[in-house]
């Protein structure tokens, strides 16, 4: 089963508390598909610049992933400056310049339209739209967000939540969406706007999952070093959703299965800076970290 | 096996967005021994004043709790009043009368002196050292703290920390104590200080385990009304040192269960105001929701 994310493509400069790094790779569709691309053949649509550097395509045609949608428009690339205070999980955003994401059009290649699993990266929910109407054999679609698009695109938003299997968002997202303060009922209320399934991402403190009929919850893989949280949410879902595509396992069981899959590849990526070692990790580190994962977590031993 | 709790017991007076109480039963000890008398037989030790009404004493002689080191002194009984936000989470303490508390001297009854698990509330360090000095046979010692005595008492703390065996603690008071942002690293260093595990309270998103060889990570039960978090940290503690007096088993595998245990006891406090859900609550509910709690984390199904 192959899987096909549209999201950014982007130049992040980032400063955290240990370091900083310019115009290094980012952006929701190149974590995401460097993540996904561990488990199942994966393929990108997005926009980037004339500035785009071979050298950071090369980090995903090493990866066997398809960037024939990846559309190359006159103009810079999208780029994200932000700052991680001493405390690693609050960041202020210094600077965002849209460049060629302003006024990107998604087309996708026919070699695309049959992919079945589908990742809608964090924009403008009418391109997320625009995506899903442009794919034929569709059997699983995975959608994120953000707080900007929820209160400036609220309709558009309801619209894409009507056509989707699963929302991947994080808390203060998920409460600022329904309109609850407690994570329960806010879960339950987004349940109502469509999807079947919601994923509500807490970063260090793990996701849960809810659905008509059961709650999982599991906490993040303890780290005693994060470098770089940027990217840690793409990264999950593209665990997560290349998981699943591996696997072809819906059920309750596989959908946990894959949740902590997702974990797993997140808490790589935060390790060093931008993709730095989220593209240097290998499957055999992924399971060998999934094993300590099972460890960490169980209390029947 | 008995345990000897050291703590508050206390009139708390609540306001929270569903509601608000007058001088409830609260306190560090009261929470602990409910908690932990649904496991095991607890004494208690902790000063009341004379305005301190039967009616409260009889919820604890109602659970068989000995409350023969419970000292009514002459004067008010200490007396909390707090405000909890929409977001549930954050709280505003608006008064604090310590009261009977300012003077207080622990004496324990010479039939509590062979008690073999001691749970060290939430008070000035110098009283839970002296406690320990009056104790004979003590096997398991767990201890609580506060901002205020890492602050105001570091040394008197630091000397309570060398006599324990596992400090109850929560994140951001972790943090404060070890210096450390990162919970891991945090973690690490208090290890360092004295106790064999530390247990890394985060309210809504579960308990860390910390020890020597391994790390246990477990969210916390996920409920759709939280009507009043008062008391949830002790009823944790409770419920843990009672199931570890219950059953004896202080291996990794019996700590780990232990701390599902006081989860669960925890996620019943919050369901009602002060102590009232926690004072009815009978074994049989809580091992239902600790089978919920398997179910809710499995991803092995």
């Amino acid at each position: 089963m192959s899987v096909l994310v549209v999201g950014t493509v982007a130049f992040d400069s980032i400063e955290t508390p240990y370091g900083s790094a310019e115009r290094i790779l980012g952006g929701s569709a190149a974590y995401f598909a460097l993540a996904a691309s561990l488990f199942a053949p994966v393929r990108v649509v997005g926009v980037i610049g004339r500035d785009f550097p071979e050298e950071y395509i090369e980090l995903f045609t090493e990866r066997n992933i398809d960037i024939a949608g990846l559309q190359k428009e006159r103009g810079e690339t999208f780029h994200w400056r932000g700052r991680y205070h001493e405390d690693i999980n609050v960041r202020d955003t210094l600077e965002l310049h849209l460049n060629v994401l302003a006024g990107f059009q998604p087309h996708l290649p026919e070699s695309y339209r049959d992919a079945e699993y589908v990742f809608l990266g964090n924009i403008d929910p009418l391109m997320q739209a625009e995506v899903l109407n442009q794919m034929r054999a569709v059997q699983l679609v995975v959608c994120d967000t953000m707080d900007h698009w929820i209160r400036e695109s609220p309709e558009d938003l309801r619209k894409v939540l009507k056509r989707i299997e699963i929302l991947v968002i994080n808390d203060s997202e998920a409460k600022l969406l329904s309109g609850y303060h407690n994570i329960v009922q806010a879960a339950r209320a987004i349940l109502k706007m469509g999807p079947k399934v919601v994923l509500i991402k807490r970063g260090e403190y793990g996701v849960l999952q809810f659905s008509d009929g059961a709650i999982f919850a599991t906490p993040a893989y303890p780290l005693e070093e994060v470098f770089d949280p940027t990217g840690a949410g793409d990264s999950f879902a593209g665990g997560f959703l290349g998981q699943l595509a591996r696997s072809g396992d819906g059920s309750e069981g596989g959908l946990r299965r894959a949740i902590v899959y997702g974990s797993v590849v997140a808490s790589f990526t935060v390790e060093d800076f931008g993709v730095k070692r989220l593209a240097k990790v290998g499957l055999g580190e992924i399971e060998e970290r999934y094993r300590s994962f099972a460890k960490l977590t169980d209390f029947h031993t």
